[in-house]
């Protein structure tokens, strides 16, 4: 082995990386419900406030303001606290990753449940931590309150992906207030649900919610999430956070689309639609379907179709969609909820892969 | 103390976070020589083809590209290298804690020169290592090959900051060659200098070069920067990357910024030329300047004048530069190269201040 690879951390040389959802090039012809985007393009004041920002190119020379100011102040009117409760990440997945480097030490113990977001095992491993996954359901199939102790940070996917249901906030209180540890509630969908946990941030000095304008806000492509917890404990993340974390055009472009509140009560109305409309169809087609409080579905095929089969021939179909190979997945399908044409397109397609056409 | 404060990991809570560089807000009517932003904005194809990756708002909604490919490739023929030896970063500053996680382990030590960027430092804090400042000159106040036994990773800033020389390619060899860790030359000023480490990556494979788009490429606003190593070295970097680092408007508009290689070779010509009336300008005035090899220059006042007093002095016309209360620093000033009414108007403020006008 190279004199370089011989330094890498045995824990990194080991690992696997994290395997984001395929992003096929831009302008191929497929049906993209893959990666729960969203199925419209965000608010027309976006690409306004960019093209505002970028102006003459002059303001491009400059470093943005490090900790975004603006945007954490508009992020906080929405999400109703102050803006000293908000820290402003690339992606909430980064709000993830500072969140593990401000709580846990190397062989401290991250906890989450199985199934959920699969990239806390990957940021549990870099950073040296034991990841210990919890099962989602106990023998009975229910939701049980897991035992936390030993454990120094936990993450609760709420609404879970890629289930679709949301926890109850008794649950979470439960959760939180027993535990020496911090909770964070992932709740990257939560615009698409009934409740969320912003409330509890108040409530509770070890939580930390997540949220991120990739998925309700459609706005993916520019990288911008939020950690809302206590003023106190934003203090100690943003010491954990890249000093210029998110660049200007990013900034403006979230402060517009925060702004815009209609356009996102439309985009979430839209969803909802649309998921009802699915669900419907592929109930039709025999298929089990999970309640939804996303804008995605996880949903089994009657038998004898199999799923991993369904999604490559979906694939090979021009429909993307995502089948996961662990085994307390693979007997589904997460199918992300697009626009009308589509979801059409995708259900006469499965109807006519089960009638072997 | 509250839990959730309790449960912040000792080192973060005892720590300072990294101090930038004052950033005024825009529209502010100052002279701003003090974060070595570029004295020109980036080529004009930048704002282009960020408006062109906007277009009609669509590609918003989706993720981009996760690894940067054609970011890279782009990357690759600027350097000199194959697109698998470079990974792209949200700004070099990115690519330094990246570095940090893939090779040290909480407790392992991070070497530096002190005097240098002062972000290691607290880089080394937040993993957990230890950080040992190496002095910068021996007891004659000469370069010298630092003993680097029980360091696992390097920091060599070259050009250095905020000094200004660039090590030789020689010193450097000497630095990887007998050394079982990594060494991390952190290039960020290297479009300035004389000479470069790029080639180095090919004989050592124990050398990660840093380079970033903020200063010669005036693209401090949209944080894009690079790491270049051998492909085996860059493939466990990425392992450690955020999976969607850089947004798609930060690719693109990276990209068109780096094909301007005519711009680039502009701005070069122009910052060294600035550079030279002002060290003149500066010596003129009693100044000692240290020769540099970037865009900006360390200097001294003459005695009587102090330069954290004319620091404030400035500040208070108008004119922000770097002053470090650092005592191997506090007896200069880092003076950021800016266009040639600039350089006026801070030469003749100073002139001013020192007649005590």
């Amino acid at each position: 082995m190279s004199r370089g690879l011989q330094a890498v951390r045995p824990g990194i040389r080991e690992m696997a990386g994290y395997q984001p959802g395929r992003q096929p090039a831009p302008g191929s012809r497929v049906v993209k419900l893959n990666t729960n985007e969203s199925p419209l393009p965000p608010s027309p004041a976006v690409a306004a406030a960019i093209r505002s920002e970028l102006g003459d190119s002059e303001g491009l020379r400059r470093y943005p303001d490090p900790i975004s100011q603006k945007l954490r102040e508009t992020a906080a009117a929405v999400f109703g606290c102050e803006a000293a409760w908000v820290m402003a990440g690339n992606g909430s997945d980064e709000i993830l990753r500072i969140v593990i480097d401000t709580f846990v030490s190397e062989g401290e113990t991250i906890g989450y449940f199985h199934p959920s977001y699969s990239l806390y095992p990957v940021l549990a491993a870099i950073r040296g931590a034991r990841g210990r996954a919890l099962p989602l359901f106990n023998d009975r199939g229910e939701l049980y309150q897991p035992e936390l102790s030993g454990i120094k940070l936990f993450f609760l996917t709420s609404p879970n992906a890629p289930l679709g249901f949301a926890f109850e906030l008794d649950y979470i209180r439960r959760l939180a207030s027993g535990f020496a540890g911090i909770v964070v509630v992932d709740e990257a969908y939560a615009d698409f649900a009934e409740h969320n946990a912003l409330g509890l941030v108040k409530e509770f000095d070890n939580l930390v919610v997540t949220r991120t304008l990739s998925k309700s806000y459609g706005l993916a492509a520019l990288r911008v999430g939020f950690g809302i917890a206590s003023s106190k404990l934003v203090r100690e993340l943003d010491k954990v956070r890249d000093s210029y974390n998110l660049d200007r055009l990013a900034q403006a472009g979230a402060r517009a689309a925060l702004k815009d509140s209609a356009y996102l009560a439309r985009t979430v109305d839209l969803v909802r639609r649309e998921r009802a409309f699915l669900a419907a169809g592929l109930e039709k087609l025999g298929f089990e379907v999970r309640p939804s409080q996303t804008n995605f579905i996880f949903t089994t095929p009657p038998p004898p179709v199999r799923a991993g089969e369904l999604y490559q021939e979906l694939a090979a179909r021009g429909i993307l969609v995502r089948w996961f190979a662990d085994p307390l997945l693979a007997h589904g399908l997460r199918i992300t909820v697009g626009l009308r044409p589509e979801m059409e397109a995708l259900l006469e397609t499965i109807n006519a892969i089960m009638n072997g056409e």
